[in-house]
């Protein structure tokens, strides 16, 4: 490795390439704070250097992994001795902003927050959003096709991007930034490289496409007397607020309880006695017309019976207090440690069976353990946490198969929005069936014959 | 063929393979009346029957072409005698439809407008809007990724798929039927076929999402004093409607007059004696605070002087009066005939200069040409419909060269929504560079190797 570090030395300068205990002190899980074991870290300053790095590497056969925000939740992060780090923290220009057109151009490496900050700044909106937002990058959000609280009304990340440039493994850049809502002139490479877990090229630009603001941003907590409430309620809302509803996050019981009065960690803006709480949002231009809109939808959600109780945000606190039970990942780390977590999608009709028949299996083997449950609802999407009282790879493995097992069945998937990496690696064939997997494995050929790009991320190497 | 067409035969039964005069009598295209020329038109009843015989054809080396409902504009749809045709005509069940999840599950020939009337029976809305509605199939829709005249609300025909299935060359079925709004697992397959216009795989299945139904669609018609008024009046519309802003499409003068007082085929709403027209539609739930917004956004913007006079349709006759105008396709070809059409894309803010070195382009080489522009404006998309007074390849040529050159540095694109096909084959590096156009051989190499499907569209053979 060390020639080959000195030809890449000469194309992004000595000092930018880290070594030693400087690749140590990287992170690259937040969740344990593991090290980075990586070789070396390299850091191109624009597309260029990127390519000419990338090209280098491909003579060599050496294979490279690529960091964002390093905020990922699946180890895709991850290098081992043999690997280089190919890192974008240099490339955070906002490039240009067109207002007319709506859309920003920026390099890879930029905070998701910076865009939601640009698009403000021009009294237009950047819908993507998660709790990372300050140190994820786009190009991470790309790469992972991120989702957050927001799908139900804007989609996913795949959904914001108009145009992006890529680097293949050969180096070869493929620029594809195109700046309009209509594009069909051939294949649309840039899906290619969303969602692909930068197994087939590395993004290193990108045009996003920027939404209308909306300054009125109403929020409810309400409680729901049964599942089947809850699933009249979406729908209710979303024939009543139309395009306006912009959150429909849903609680379990067991997650709201822990987290206020069990745990003592927030205050519970409603009874604790309810099997679910959902949060709803309703986004409008005028104030006025969007808090009657709203008020009137959610009374008449409370006579029909959707709804048992209510509590209307007056003030950001407010909201932020409803917010703060919803995310309160701290809470649940420290109440249910050790703890495994999952980030499952099912078709909502069949949520509430699924649930409950892994509460029973849970019991089952383990009566001492315990589930909470909460998520996007609206967007098919639930965040599992369970605890068995055991960290060790062995009871990981039975609650794993507990929970991924009857998605096979319902057509859920073992990933909603936090990708594959190497985490869930070996349960890709509970959601993709052989001629799926099989036609990523040709993909995968076809882009990186060498297989040097995030080896054996997503897809287990062929036998 | 013949030995073949036995075997098929015993796949789809003898009935449902169409030869000699039943093959001539189809249409290929609607705006020629061309007949089809396939050696034979297939009808397979099913996914199953439509793999059976893909397979029969790879293994016999047969070339084949997929017919959804004839309605494209780029000869995508043409077969020579050495081809034979798939058509889906059979395929067009509505398997599922799911008011909670909100998706509809449907074989690939079923026509556009039944699914959006499926949709309406369950107080739902599948968004997709085109003039074709009523023979268009879902199939043809994902096949060339359609747009129409919602876009700026909901997207293309991509961003309503959720899942889909697929058959490959080799007659391997790709069953990518996901209903939920996020799935991560793995490479996101279904969208190799969306847009590649048959070149990578025959579609045959799909689940869509559907929308919140918008109760209320207020429909104006303005004219604009220039063209910065009309960025302006986007701009402001996006800005005070929100995502109630489901169209703002504009017309050109030229266009405007034409078809109204020009022509006598229409009644003009507005004097003809601006510079543009734009027709722009606000969607809500509420049709009273709908049109209260609406108004307001027009009452400020004749203030503001970004239009200088509005009408508001106050009836469904007046609303198709006004739009009578925009989509009179009829009226173009018999006021302009011989005709060349194109639909391109390009940044909106370049718009007004490339119109206008058109017009000065066309001047130059025929002092008798006519050009009418109109457009999805809002998405970057214009219609550009020019007559030099004769229909001669020669004179297309020069014509396509005028209206496709600039675009290249422009970064605008020779097709927005129609696709490739065949017409636009020869243009594809206009929009498209070196490098994605290679990429674009790798993938057709890497999934129809031989090269049997849809021989020649989009890409033309490697040399």
């Amino acid at each position: 490795m060390d020639a080959l570090l000195r030809e890449i030395a000469a194309v992004v300068g000595p000092g930018n390439i880290m070594t030693g205990e400087d690749v140590a002190q990287r992170r690259v899980d937040w969740m344990t704070g593991a090290p980075c074991r990586a070789g070396a870290i390299v850091r191109p300053a624009d597309t260029a250097e990127l390519a000419a790095v990338m090209r280098l590497c491909h003579v060599a056969n050496q294979p490279v992994v690529t960091h964002g925000g390093l905020t990922g939740l699946v180890h895709g992060g991850e290098a081992s001795p043999e690997e280089l780090v190919m890192s974008l923290e240099r490339m955070t220009a906002i490039e240009e902003m067109d207002p007319v057109g709506g859309t920003i151009t920026v390099q890879a490496g930029v905070p998701l927050q910076r865009v939601q900050e640009a698009a403000d700044d021009h009294d237009l909106h950047f819908p993507l959003d998660l709790g990372a937002r300050g140190s994820c990058t786009i190009g991470g959000n790309i790469s992972t096709n991120a989702g957050g609280v927001r799908v139900i009304r804007y989609g996913m990340m795949r959904q914001q991007v108009l145009g992006l440039e890529a680097v293949l493994a050969d180096g070869t850049v493929i620029s594809s930034m195109n700046r309009m809502l209509k594009n069909n002139a051939g294949y649309d490479l840039k899906q290619l490289f969303i969602g692909s877990e930068g197994t087939l090229g590395v993004v290193t630009r990108a045009v996003l496409k920027l939404q209308p603001r909306m300054a009125s941003e109403k929020t409810a907590l309400v409680s729901c007397p049964s599942f089947e409430a809850v699933t009249g309620l979406l729908r209710h809302m979303g024939r009543t607020l139309g395009g306006g509803l912009g959150t429909f996050e849903v609680m379990w019981r067991n997650h709201y309880l822990l987290l206020t009065e069990e745990s003592g960690r927030n205050v519970p803006p409603l009874p604790t006695d309810s099997p679910f709480y959902a949060i709803i949002e309703s986004l409008g231009v005028d104030d006025e017309a969007n808090t009657a809109q709203f008020g009137k939808a959610l009374e008449t959600a409370f006579e029909t019976d959707l709804i048992s109780d209510a509590v209307v945000a007056q003030s950001d606190a407010q909201r932020q207090g409803i917010w703060d039970i919803r995310e309160d990942i701290e809470g649940l780390i420290q109440n249910l440690a050790p703890l495994f977590t999952f980030d499952i999608s099912l078709p909502i009709p069949d949520m509430e069976r699924y649930v409950n028949q892994l509460e029973a299996g849970l019991r089952q083997g383990w009566p001492q353990g315990r589930l909470v449950v909460f998520g996007h609802l609206g967007d098919g999407n639930l965040h599992v946490s369970v605890t068995v009282g055991s960290n060790d790879p062995e009871a990981r493995r039975a609650v794993e198969q507990l929970v991924y097992a009857p998605l096979s069945e319902l057509g859920g998937s073992v990933s909603a929005e936090h990708g594959i990496g190497l985490e869930k690696r070996d349960y890709l064939a509970v959601s993709r069936n052989p001629e799926e997997i099989a036609l990523m494995h040709t993909l995968k050929r076809a882009l990186d014959p060498k297989g040097l790009l995030n080896r054996h991320k997503i897809l287990a190497p062929e036998t």
